[in-house]
């Protein structure tokens, strides 16, 4: 991991207003940069300018543009890319049974938490839901399909995303009965089966060039 | 079909205005009745109460309240018990793709129509979004699953509604490359059996009860 000295942790016990107050300054920059230019057009360099910091604050206290994202705009309850590191460490065996538990925990322990105000946000025209739309497909499901090397990678990851989105969508959206308070591993059981063939397997597509 | 005399179509050609105001009253009680008292709780009764009309109106104009709520709230482009019959009378073989294909052509003719606007309903929590997950879960997809008789009915119908939702969502909402652009049959290919299983395959729950 990072030295001790390095960590936010330590700063954060060495100079705690300062840095937070930087933190602080990136999320709020970065909503606003990430809004007016979506998250492709957003850079780092712009966000840290807005904020009056240093970019390489951005790596510091968000390893990154992706990390920055994940916390200001879509709020989410975990590092996407730890996430994607360990889902791949296992191999591709399972992998689509541990895409869904992975899902379905994280959003378990917020109760759903921002994942109806995302939709609501999908569902809107704006210039956020260009980035998050850029966010989930590319750089989440992008770089778990990338290490697959199967054929068809944008329209697998395009097919994870549609299947993750509507567990989310009947779990916490809708709340359909009994999917709303089925225990995780029903849902892996049932649906894994699902992303893996989406990941790995055949789609079917005989008559594509 | 039914006799002619007693057809929608003649009745427009015989007393348009009568008929079309009847029509239209009922829409616009559907809508008030069903946001007020949910899917479960809206009587045809009460509808037609509202309109001023006689009940057998409801019946006539919409086959029901299933149709009147698709027309009403949900805006659907199609008639409800019409496609469950038609998607049934192929048998079980290829059901899922027929599901797949039905549902992305239906949205596709109207270019997603109100399907971002049902989105932002189930996001919100307000009646309409009840009797919306009412609607989908139990008289859509449970009349399908009753004909099957498979094990896990309601399950069955949850996990086929969150990927309906998620192609929905993919295709007309957030607009992933290449989902949204993708021809029908890549979708029916790449996604058909995921319904077939759902709907007829083993949900892998080998240790439920």
């Amino acid at each position: 991991m990072s030295t001790a000295d390095q960590s936010p942790a330590a700063r954060r016990r060495g100079r705690r207003p300062a840095g937070q107050d930087t933190r602080a300054a990136l999320l709020t920059a970065a909503r606003d940069v990430f809004t007016e230019s979506g998250y492709e057009g957003a850079t780092v360099r712009a966000i840290a300018a807005r904020a009056g910091v240093d970019a390489a604050m951005v790596n510091h206290w968000f390893g990154g543009k992706e990390g920055l994202f994940a916390q200001a705009v879509l709020k989410l309850p975990f590092d996407p890319q730890i996430m994607v590191t360990t889902l791949l460490e296992g191999g591709l065996d399972g992998l689509g049974a541990r895409v869904v538990r992975q899902f379905v925990t994280t959003w378990d322990a917020t109760s759903g938490g921002t994942f109806p105000a995302l939709v609501r946000s999908l569902a809107s025209h704006d210039q956020a839901a260009a980035g998050l739309r850029d966010f989930l497909v590319k750089h989440i499901l992008g770089h778990i399909v990338d290490r697959i090397q199967a054929d068809e990678p944008h329209l697998r990851t395009n097919l994870c995303a549609s299947q993750l989105i509507g567990i989310g969508m009947a779990r916490y959206v809708a709340k359909f009965d009994p999917f709303a308070s089925a225990d995780v591993e029903t849902l892996v059981a049932a649906i894994g089966p699902t992303l893996q063939r989406y990941l790995t397997g055949d789609l079917g597509l005989t008559d594509q060039p």
